[in-house]
């Protein structure tokens, strides 16, 4: 069985992680944001990337929830003392990804290439594609002005309220070659629980990918992030409260119509199948979607699998 | 008194920080070599000018002799794990210099600029300067070919024999905004005990610096880098014999012909003073050459400067 999967950082990351327990890493190709990507201290920085990457060779804080473990901040220490730019946290560990990746860059290497040799050097069976190689940059629109996306999300601590995201760049942005080959090859196309206005979106804002998911004819499914109306993380929340009107399930149905088949939900939301059902999309509900260990995520892992093969598409 | 030192990486920067027992910081102004000078991945490193940068802020490793005391490694152990370049050793503070430096140089900031941006953060009061902003680039020709610098030096590890040195783009190279100064208005101009060909000659290949020196006002001295007619480090002894037939006090001056009226010399090589005399050369006989502690080096700053005063021009 072959999937493709959407993916932003660390919930879909952890969610790429939990299918390994079900399918055969050949057989998964993640699908990875690239609008939060951003040029700091001269180095392209592909946080969801290598969110994606770490998780998936092992070597991610899992308790910081971004970054290497067992890292170190020297670098960064000496940046400071030398009055450079700070705002972004690169640990040593990282900086040696990004230092080989923007040499690679620079060269004219595209990030598509430069991500399948960073995963084949931590021999990664699984396909990590961006979502594009060309420039797409995630805007977020706020009462207090417009914002790259880690300004608002990092250096701003994303006290904002959004008000919409913009996609710069992202209509002439191709998928990244294997992109349409992966969701095409697909038995089943997978959301991940990632944030969908600016983890989703901004690889649904590359109009192939979107139209592949339109026209698809295999089963898609996405995996809500909120558990009982709650992100587990960060602003999904809050956001869906504002854009989509609510924090119900049928709010994150809403955001992905016409591109889902089934949503997966947790135990929590269960009163909310109803509801999906009226707008055509099945609710698949899971014990718990939350990935709080191996068991837990392997468990999810396998509802997804079991309930999607009964959808008929 | 106002000095103007040329200078190379670590008998250099350990000379510098002996002037600062005998001169005030701002008195003193280091013109350092840039031939050593590369890019690695896709950073620039001034391997001399930050040995100086570190050892007169007291943050270097006196016994590796290069970079930074305290020093991590984990950027380029992960650069290693991801199959990237890692041939030249960076370590994870000295990156973070790297990076600011590479970031400020990328806006179009030239190095003598973003040199005096680093020293100022350090809270260094003496004046650090690049020969040239412009490339100069040392290349060693060797029977086993013509290679840059630092792929002999540190990728070779130094062992072919050397045939002759080249200067890529020294005829176009101009003097870095205050080079010039520094010499017009110094009371006494220093060569370091650097190496001769691969740290001095850079500097002195910038054709207005050499002209600088002939045409000097002030009395010019080198110190000698040989100690009994042998290098405290590096190729300099082995160099010396093979291009200017020998590892004498008088080898040495011979390379800084119509340059210096001085060279000061270890108490080693006292025999040698009336070859020097015969030169034209003054020899100055110090006590010690060698910069063993801060007592060792505050007796050989005296001595220079104690000796010198006495040299009419």
């Amino acid at each position: 069985m072959r999937l493709a999967l959407l993916s932003g950082g660390v919930g879909g990351a952890r969610f790429a992680r939990a299918l390994l327990h079900v399918v055969r890493p050949a057989d998964l190709t993640a699908i990875v944001n690239v609008g939060d990507d951003l040029e700091v201290l001269g180095l392209h920085v592909s946080p969801d990337l290598d969110t994606v990457l770490y998780t998936l060779a092992c070597l991610s804080d899992e308790e910081r929830g971004w970054g290497r473990a067992g890292e170190t901040w020297n670098a960064l220490e000496s940046v400071v003392e030398l009055g450079g730019e700070a705002w972004f946290r690169l640990g040593d560990r990282d900086i040696g990804l990004h230092l080989v990746r923007a040499e690679a860059l620079g060269r004219g290497e595209p990030l598509s290439s430069v991500t399948a040799s960073l995963a084949r050097a931590l021999r990664l069976e699984t396909t990590l594609l961006p979502a594009t190689d060309e420039p797409l940059r995630t805007w977020v629109l706020t009462p207090a002005g417009s914002f790259p996306f880690q300004e608002w999300f990092v250096a701003r601590g994303h006290r904002d309220e959004v008000d919409g995201v913009r996609f710069e760049g992202s209509a002439a942005a191709a998928p990244a070659p294997g992109v349409l080959e992966a969701l095409g090859k697909a038995d089943l196309i997978l959301i991940a629980p990632s944030n969908p206005y600016v983890s989703i979106a901004p690889i649904l804002a590359v109009e192939a990918i979107r139209a592949a998911l339109e026209d698809r004819r295999v089963p898609a499914v996405a995996v809500s992030p909120l558990i009982g109306g709650k992100a587990v993380k960060g602003p999904a929340a809050r956001m869906l409260d504002r854009l989509a009107g609510g924090t119900r399930a049928a709010h994150v149905a809403s955001v992905y119509q016409g591109l889902i088949d089934a949503l997966v939900i947790d135990e929590a939301d269960a009163a909310e199948a109803d509801a999906l059902d009226e707008l055509g999309v099945r609710p698949i509900v899971a014990g718990s979607t939350l990935m709080s260990d191996a068991a837990a995520s392997r468990r999810l892992a396998r509802t997804v699998l079991e309930a999607t093969t009964l959808l008929a598409r």
